[in-house]
């Protein structure tokens, strides 16, 4: 099954646009935890919960080998009809790009992953040609200096719209969504109205400060769907002592229940 | 030894610019060998003929554990007094940030590795903060499509420009360089006339077809020296057959030679 139907079908029997972003940082494991036993009780805990799961790959490499058997172990974990976004936010010539879309769709068989635009097509291309897995392409990001390059004008017109532009026009297998930070609520209300009908990654609610009445007015399409709106922080350290799968349970309720809140009816 | 010095060092001990990409494609690797086997073997037979060797993350990962332990096999052959820099391409948030710089430069332990610049600063502060390492920010790269964004007009100016005026802004540790692709010559001039005394690291020379003496004249400094010059495929495939070490180790005498007669006296 592509990611598209999967997506949709798990956002559907879960009723959610909440995606947990599996990020664990070992300085904040309760209870001596390994990582892959930390996130497998994440994901036992709220695998009803979610239309998707993000693991970022820079909090299990950071362990080297270890740590990425430990991103195996998780994957394995999480229950057939989620989809796992993994994001990696690479971008590399052509002829590397394919390599790494081997590494990310064949080797860990994620359902669809992050990408840096930076360096143009010909790096997105070995990517979208795999069909039936999803690209999410970096347009604005959630982190304060992302004004940095990605507010600069192109002709009056920030980078960041340029980039949502170029991701429709790319777009010939439908399956190129774009990564907006939720800490930009006028930034996502503008690339939504650029881009009606595609999906959209929204990280930054919750440590970061996004405003969730805002993310979901803005994120969801005018059926109040294909936003995927990712918290990873407040899930998973909801509580940092033995409690913690049941307070990590709690806290994707309570934002599961709050983006519905301000969902429009599909 | 920070890498600065270390690169220095190399590059006066061994006369030579000539940076080897090691980048292993199984499709053409000889005589039944693995990855590490293979790599060892163009260490070996090239070592004393390079400033630095630059594996690219993605021809590893795209094999899985067992890729990245290849990885770890080759970065334990490279002698001690040779730079290694790793080709990540990474770029995320600063939280995340911190974490790839954990695997790349405490994990994996390489000297020095590329950055994406689209997500600004904060995504480049946790790694230029290890002020014994390096960092090449990717300014003007090798590929055809590099001209997608790189070349959109900031106020007139090329946001490859902008990306090399932002490097010179934010090197406070003196340990930012750029990415500036063989392929494009001109932009090469200009970025080297705008960063006088940055190192620059420049892939593209040999298969992907850039012009030897117009990357030596502009990627050097005036002293001739503060440039890397990549090649891979050239090296690595020189032959395919059983004596493509010693084929690899004409065409890197080739390479570093051709690159000398063509460089200021420092």
């Amino acid at each position: 099954m592509g990611f598209k139907r999967k997506l949709r079908e798990a956002a559907a029997e879960n009723n959610s646009l909440l995606c947990i972003g599996l990020d664990p940082d070992p300085e904040r494991l309760p209870c001596g935890l390994t990582i892959a036993q930390f996130n497998r009780m994440i994901i036992e805990a709220t695998s009803d919960l979610v239309c998707a799961y993000k693991p970022n790959l820079a909090f299990y490499e950071a362990h080297g080998l270890e740590g990425l058997r430990a991103l195996e172990q998780t994957i394995s974990c999480i229950p057939a009809g989620i989809p796992i976004i993994g994001d990696a936010k690479r971008g590399d010539i052509g002829n590397t790009a394919r390599h790494y879309a081997r590494a990310l769709y064949d080797s860990f068989g994620f359902d669809a992953t992050t990408l840096s635009p930076y360096l143009g097509l010909d790096s997105i291309e070995p990517f979208i040609s795999y069909a039936d897995r999803g690209v999410f392409l970096l347009c604005r990001t959630s982190n304060p200096s992302s004004k940095d390059f990605q507010d600069l004008k192109i002709e009056g017109q920030p980078l960041y719209e340029y980039v949502a532009f170029k991701a429709l026009e790319w777009n010939i297998h439908g399956n190129i969504g774009l990564v907006v930070g939720a800490t930009y609520p006028q930034e996502l209300a503008r690339i939504r109205q650029l881009c009606p009908t595609m999906c959209l990654l929204v990280p930054g609610v919750g440590t970061q400060g996004g405003d969730m009445e805002a993310v979901v007015r803005f994120g969801t399409d005018e059926s109040g769907a294909n936003a995927i709106i990712n918290v990873s922080r407040a899930v998973l350290y909801a509580s940092s002592g033995s409690d913690f799968a049941t307070a990590a349970r709690m806290s994707a309720i309570r934002l599961r229940d709050e983006m519905n809140l301000h969902r429009v009816a599909g």
